[in-house]
């Protein structure tokens, strides 16, 4: 008999799970199964030695020895930084969420539309004749998305149907969605490289034609496949003038004194950042209530947006992460 | 051999035919006719007498006599204030443009991502808590839409892929998409009465059960069909709290002072008006350069969000435009 361990809490309440989610889960595991629910780290590893399966955000390397049970360890994040998966024993599947996708694509493409019909742009309301300046469209516009893993292809795949033509980055080359061949559905990625492991795009690489055309420059890149400052002055001086950039990954990847410089002199025409290099998430511990850098600066020009990462904060998160695992047959018995 | 007037000024970019858009119309039209551009009122006065059709902002009934050998009197506006349609001659076909919808379903589709995902929310960034009380999703909300022409069902067309149940509001009932009989391609309302003339919703007869579930409540009504304040205080007691209204139709259609009371102490959970009462624009010539009432408001609660009727400022306005006058067989010989 299975024991599901849950410990899934977090300050933000898409991201704990409730009584409704646990409820749902319960009716994903085989009938007769164990599903305990932790709601503390001390909790959590008093249950940890019975459990065969736990869904964490966070787990320990040390914390492998007293969970002799443990077959399946998961987590809803799709980054790599929480969980110790490089120590996991030959007989822990550890499974990193790859259910973001279509929810963040979602924000990508709001902030997109919204972007294009001047919910943004500051200024009087009349006359409107700057703001229709300002204005435009999706149809014909080119989008470059520096990462081509589940989620930068769910955002290819919801731009298209709007008439972006979408290019997607990787360590590999150039893909459009329709070149792109389908990842695996399985994402252990110790067992089987998953895509995402390969997907650190080497800028210099990028012909310069494709990203003068870029009206979006997107970046879903992961952090620990050597995307430090991916998006830095040298590449941001190859993008054109119209270009919006939007950071939906992990904030390491862009060098954000030099985001703000081509801001500010007009060598791009925005950005929308989610995350960045210093943000007090969990991501950067000791980095202080409101981080660094351009998470934490008070003043910034209308057309940088920032969000603190919250491109996932959605009502189905919890539902999605479950429903994956159920589909991918990690809560079998 | 037809001599096409186009006569396309606006203070607003998206608005005026650019030299590109006229290049565009010429490759619709039959070979050899006459294309004449006029810039000004005077000129296009001047050039009337021998066109035999017309592409216009604004006509006035005192300019039949003067069109003796008009057959097509076209205008991108699908509102009717600004061309005297009903005092055209027999043989004087009128049409409003009907292409907006897609323009502005996605328009109304950035306004809700961009809402659920928190982008117009105002708070500090961190910690992110709040915001995340504030966010949302799409999947799995309802959207009533009073008016369901062709707009309306725009909307309901580009929201139902995102999982928004659409139920849209006319005279005559309550229809989803799927219910709804598809309307004419003509849009001579004069010669056979288009489904946006019979669009008027009573809103007493919205059932109260559908008012509760309404997470959104679009209003893509016309002005001149007995709409005046058709969102009253009484309607919007019957909204629930959680409800956001948009307005990309007409402003008559609001209430504005009960709306904004009604955001104020939190009985509504917020607004997008694209469209105002008293807005500066050719709908409402004399009310001055800023508008009045909340066209004109300085201080708005942050999630009453305004636009100056910029739903359809888009690059694709006037080649939609023009490509629809030719699918309707409206340019030829």
């Amino acid at each position: 008999m299975n024991t599901y361990l849950i410990w899934l809490e977090w300050p933000e309440r898409c991201f704990r799970a409730n009584d409704g989610d646990l409820k749902f889960f319960r009716s994903l595991v085989p009938k007769g199964s164990r599903v305990v629910r932790a709601k503390s780290e001390r909790s959590f590893l008093k249950a940890l030695p019975s459990a065969t399966h736990a869904v964490v955000w966070h787990f320990r390397k040390e914390w492998y020895p007293r969970a002799p049970k443990l077959r399946v360890l998961a987590t809803p994040a799709a980054g790599r930084e929480l969980v110790a998966w490089r120590d996991a024993p030959a007989g822990v599947k550890v499974h990193f969420g790859a259910f973001h996708g279509p929810i963040i694509a979602e924000t990508v493409l709001g902030f997109l539309l919204a972007w294009t019909r001047g919910f943004f742009w500051k200024g009087p309301m009349w006359p409107r004749a700057a703001l229709a300046e300002h204005c435009g469209d999706l149809e014909g516009t080119t989008a470059v998305i520096a990462g081509f893993g589940r989620i930068g292809r769910a955002i290819a795949a919801r731009l298209e149907p709007f008439g972006v033509e979408c290019f997607g980055i990787t360590r590999h080359g150039i893909f459009t969605l329709k070149n792109f061949h389908e990842g695996r559905s399985t994402t252990d990625i110790r067992q089987k490289p998953s895509a995402t492991l390969r997907l650190c795009a080497s800028a210099l690489k990028i012909p310069t034609p494709l990203l003068r055309r870029a009206d979006w420059f997107i970046l879903a890149l992961p952090s620990d496949t050597n995307t430090d400052d991916f998006l830095d002055a040298r590449l941001i001086r190859r993008l054109p003038k119209k270009c919006v950039v939007v950071n939906v990954g992990r904030g390491n990847a862009v060098d954000e004194e030099a985001l703000l410089a081509a801001i500010g002199e007009g060598r791009l025409a925005g950005a929308y950042l989610d995350v960045f290099k210093h943000e007090p998430t969990a991501l950067n511990p000791g980095v202080g209530p409101r981080g660094k850098g351009l998470a934490a600066a008070r003043n910034v020009p209308w057309n940088l947006v920032r969000m603190p990462h919250a491109c996932a904060f959605s009502t189905r998160y919890m539902r999605e992460c479950f429903r994956e695992l159920a589909r991918e047959g990690l809560l079998d018995a």
